[in-house]
């Protein structure tokens, strides 16, 4: 064996082991009893830990070493293969296990703490351990970045979007950033003169619109022979390419929420499920990181599912649905529903104009935070500073404010910025889409996603991470992550 | 740490790790799509291979030797803890890996065949598979009863039944074949001159069969907290003691079948439930073998739950379930279906008399065949002779006779015993109980098993591995296993 092939055994095992990790979280959220929790977590801890042995392997700094002798005349494939290895191997062994196990304990302990603290909108309750744990991050990024050669945020980013530079960042952020304030008023002016959306009135009952989101998930093109549908409290897209498990959570008042979260994990799912067969459990043929993701469930639920002629599909289920009937049930109010633009406190809630808002404000005060150019005291009124610059709106307490995500508390610095990469990379790519394929519109207002998904498929799933983000986007769309793209479908769908 | 100490810590890895096996077996079971196979496949080989690592580890040589020094003057649960320990090591280390490798490859290759000779009665086309099999596992037996200084059927047997010794086996069948004949033959006499059972029209609607039988559960005492009900092709009963998972399968012709199925399954799981939480993931805070369990499933299906009392209980239930009425649906009518004796081909379908024929004669042949006195050849002839024997009957064709179940062809020799060691320990443990509190049955008769179950926690599932087999169960009733105690419980019910 060579030492390549040496290394891409050793990563086949941590990957199926990851596998089964991956499966018990999935059970864990969607199956399993509430007594089953201490079992469960020791079996995780367990997997973790041997995963973790795998990884810091003292054997493995040779393999590298000879590998990279090896491979220098391989082709390309072979080469991100092992890049991808080699950088999960840096981010293992950059830290000492006393930082890990540091870390582990002080992100526990913050997270219950938060738990307490946001609905008393207490954040001096949970300051002094956010400090431990940013003190900690701080030192975990410090060591990453100096293995990996590069800033403190870029060493946290690279975990969720391998290769990201917030240099790049910084410029479609400051676009975006300069952009939205005034097209969000705007789009508020024109949306006033508008009538406003009738309501739809419930109860919506469950079963129905479960059969009515497993429909619309096998338009897209979900394949039920590799995959499930569930519910958990909180929607994912878990499992394996090859079973991909989706969960929702139902509101008997209110079907249009539940469909669309089973449209976007649906768009997950179908990234996952298109992944290359042949390069199973080897490093390369994983998802190219967390924008890109975002960017397959943005995809299916904003670029294609609230278009108009998605939506015009849909009325006419829903209403048999539901038993729905009149003005309201016509795709016009529904799609008025849908597009609804509204300043307000809560990120996850926020609708297609504001979200990026959300975003790039916390985006900027992690930065801050991570390069020490800010201290936590100041992170409630910096909050609600850029909340007013960014959305007009100041949160009256801290729930509503910097309590209200769980990211920082749970120690996930550096994960923010790709749920906006994701929202505008979904965009360049659906505009790309139609232009190679200009019979897609009119394909989606049939409910046929194939030659949408055709072009994906072949463009984004097949690629995997045998190229960097920006080449696969690049070579997909023909140039690098463009904000203005992003704009001009805000502007064409809001102020038409 | 101590040598034991290492010891114990790395059994509990490898516990928790076989803890996520089981959960991604049942998973695979109860909730996986068809296209996940290949997938689960390879996270449950991996995961294999990880835990015999684990079990195979050169070092364990020298903690054995060290904690066996150490432990002399500790308690008898660390001894009995090492002893399960060391059984385990002892199994997993006998065999060369050239022979772990060539009998997991010849019994799914004769598995495979089995499947298509099996409807066809083609034993001629599964024979030299089968011998193939056969020979790899003597090979193995042979390595295996070397280190445990047994017979080879014995270290064969001590996989399923740790400590099982085919002597005591051979004393308590030989009173039991000597037995059943002439007792069967006055059975069928009796019943030939009751009414016959009157038929319970259905269809049975599923979620009414699912409703009372998790109605039968709770009574039983399952707790729902900890564990789950799903339907599966196989019946079984999986997960971990703090999140136990059953399964069963429903029939709209006939809702008596999956009931008592399902009672069948939460006896297996109070057993897991009731083991002491304190010992979780240690050899000696596991179920007490392959008998011992099969005691506890038919202790809630055969003792409790087809006893007059329960079934007195159960009849108005059912009624209001099923909105039955009239004298099909009394108790009487409903013992009778129950109870019903009737010698025939297939073991999986027998009822309680004749079913530990169908045991004897499975562990005679395998006896003899591990043993080297019969040939592979004589199997069809001499399975027919002896269930002529036995039951009076003759399979007319090998699907209904030696090609009936998947154990042999699946490489589980050793395993059919345990079956009927678990019917006979069943009645004498209820006896035992009985005679401690004689409340039961007339408690049973309320659908309240309290007395039961609380009986059985104290005397079989609070002991876990604590002791041998016969150990527990002669702390518990008084006496080691006694063939008579089954044949008076026959003798009860179907000669009253």
């Amino acid at each position: 064996m060579t030492a390549y092939e040496e290394l891409a055994k050793k990563f086949k095992r941590l990957h199926a082991l990851q596998e089964a990790a991956g499966m018990l979280g999935w059970d864990m959220s969607a199956m399993m009893p509430a007594g089953g929790a201490e079992a469960r977590t020791e079996q995780l801890a367990t997997l973790s830990v041997v995963c973790h042995e795998i990884l810091t392997d003292p054997n493995l700094d040779e393999l590298f070493d000879k590998a990279s002798a090896e491979t220098k005349g391989l082709d390309s494939w072979t080469q991100a293969n092992l890049a991808e290895m080699r950088r999960r191997w840096l981010h293992a062994t950059a830290l000492e296990s006393d930082l890990v196990e540091a870390l582990s304990k002080a992100c526990k302990r913050c997270e219950m703490i938060w738990r307490k603290a946001r609905p008393k909108s207490d954040f001096a309750a949970v300051l002094p351990a956010l400090k431990e744990v940013l003190n900690l991050t701080r030192q975990a990024a410090a060591a990453k970045a100096e293995r990996l050669g590069c800033s403190l945020y870029d060493a946290l980013l690279d975990e969720y979007e391998p290769g990201g530079k917030s240099e790049r960042i910084d410029a479609v952020f400051t676009d975006l950033a300069a952009f939205l304030p005034g097209f969000l008023s705007d789009v508020l002016d024109r949306q006033a003169k508008q009538p406003a959306a009738l309501p739809l009135e419930g109860p919506f009952p469950l079963d129905k619109q479960e059969a009515l989101a497993r429909k619309l998930m096998a338009a897209v093109g979900f394949d039920f022979e590799h995959g499930r549908l569930d519910v958990s409290l909180h929607p994912f897209c878990g499992g394996v390419p090859d079973d991909v498990r989706i969960t929702t959570r139902y509101n008997e008042d209110d079907f249009m929420i539940a469909l669309m979260g089973v449209l976007h994990e649906t768009g997950h799912a179908m990234y996952e499920r298109g992944l290359p067969a042949e390069w199973r459990l080897q490093p390369v043929g994983e998802a190219r990181g967390m924008a890109m993701h975002e960017s397959q469930s943005l995809m299916v639920e904003m670029q294609a599912c609230r278009s108009r002629e998605f939506v015009e599909f849909l009325a006419p289920l829903a209403r048999e649905a539901f038993g729905g009937s009149g003005p309201a049930w016509q795709a016009d109010n529904l799609l008025r529903h849908y597009n609804e633009v509204k300043p307000d406190f809560i990120r996850v809630d926020a609708d297609e104009v504001t979200y990026p808002a959300h975003v790039i404000l916390r985006y900027r005060l992690e930065k801050a935070l991570i390069a020490g150019e800010m201290e936590l005291e100041a992170l409630p009124s910096e909050w609600n500073k850029g909340m007013q610059e960014l959305l007009g709106v100041t949160p009256p307490e801290d729930r509503l404010g910097c309590l209200q995500d769980i990211h920082w508390y749970d120690g996930a610095w550096g994960y923010f910025p790709t749920y906006t990469l994701g929202a505008m990379t979904a965009a360049q790519l659906f505009a790309a889409a139609k232009k190679a394929r200009p019979e897609i519109p009119e394909a989606l207002g049939r409910g046929d996603f194939a030659p949408l998904m055709g072009w994906l498929a072949e463009n984004v799933h097949a690629q995997a991470s045998s190229a960097g983000f920006e080449q696969i986007l690049e070579k997909a769309t023909g140039e690098p992550l463009n904000p203005k793209i992003f704009e001009a479908h805000l502007k064409a769908r809001y102020l038409p």
